[in-house]
């Protein structure tokens, strides 16, 4: 709703937006984000920098909001498979190999930036990490309610960090990008043990 | 064995390599890997780039020798608790939060540049994840032994993802450094059962 309300103000189209964030995206790739500037934004995507700045309001916002429109729509709490094992699989199947392997190389691109830019790691963690949480939360809720998951169960407060360690880790200890088989087997052999859930 | 004949053979002292490793961690610190210059490393160390080069081979090796001489001496393994929880939280217990706090500040300076300097990632796997990795093996192989854990548990495949997951995520979602508190935490919410290994 308020990416629509943010769409109609400024006159934007839909496929402008979608154009202005991949030149942001592969400009991330290539320079990374201290060095991409909102000068390089404007001249590869033809636009003012003052409209960049009236849209995006500077550039954290833009990249995160950028990085956010990759994600694939809708709240994939919203599937209901029936077991936290079907759930959580379901949202890997989600996003496919080439993806994966984008968004890692995005991650990498931010991992050292978010850590001496406040106002990047504000905006990274409350529209991109504090969203992903939120539908965690949700389907772990239903695995506790349908008694899959005891409810004082320690591992309940670190499912983002064994997701997250799983995908940004295997590039650094296998020098691979995380694939899809890669994350089911992970979740089978860490994520569903340390949950004490069942494994079908 | 293998520092001490280098060592020998240029006549370095051990004091004047600790001076290096310092100047180089403090330029990784402050500029990052990709900005960091052999110039740089022999002006603030006032030595010859020829020695450099001559004792390390390049600045790939220099960063990660550099990196490596941080860690605690000896092999976490030797130490042998009695049980798996005792041997991992020892291995923590080896390392103060303010070591903790600069560790994960030299692995963001890294992440980014492993990806496109392939020579650096070789000796950052060859020199610190694998013997990493030797050191957890062997603890693993113990707890199997001793029957804590299964000996066709999936999650051995994935301790070093498991480890090294937690300890770089911790800032990204918290925007707190990596802790004892946290990792031993985490040590038993997750890695222990992960591995189905007693809690005590």
């Amino acid at each position: 709703m308020a990416e629509a309300a943010t769409v109609r103000r400024s006159r934007i189209t839909p496929e402008r937006e979608a154009e202005l964030y991949e030149a942001v995206l592969d400009l991330l790739r290539e320079v990374g984000y201290d060095a991409l500037t909102m000068d390089a934004v404007a001249a590869r995507t033809k636009s003012s920098k003052a409209t960049l700045y009236r849209q995006w309001g500077g550039k954290p916002q833009l990249v995160v909001k950028a990085i956010r429109a990759t994600k694939p729509g809708g709240d994939f709490s919203d599937a209901d498979t029936g077991t936290l094992r079907g759930d959580l699989h379901a949202h890997m199947e989600h996003t496919d190999d080439c993806q994966l392997e984008q968004n890692a190389a995005l991650m990498r691109g931010l991992a050292m930036a978010v850590h001496h830019n406040p106002d990047l790691l504000r905006e990274f963690r409350e529209q991109l990490i504090e969203p992903e949480m939120a539908e965690f939360r949700r389907v772990l809720q239903r695995a506790v309610d349908r008694g899959e998951i005891r409810e004082d169960c320690p591992a309940l407060d670190y499912v983002v960090h064994m997701m997250i360690g799983a995908f940004v880790t295997r590039g650094l200890i296998e020098d691979q990008p995380p694939t899809q088989a890669f994350l089911l087997s992970y979740i089978d052999a860490v994520v569903l043990p340390a949950f004490g859930a069942p494994l079908s």
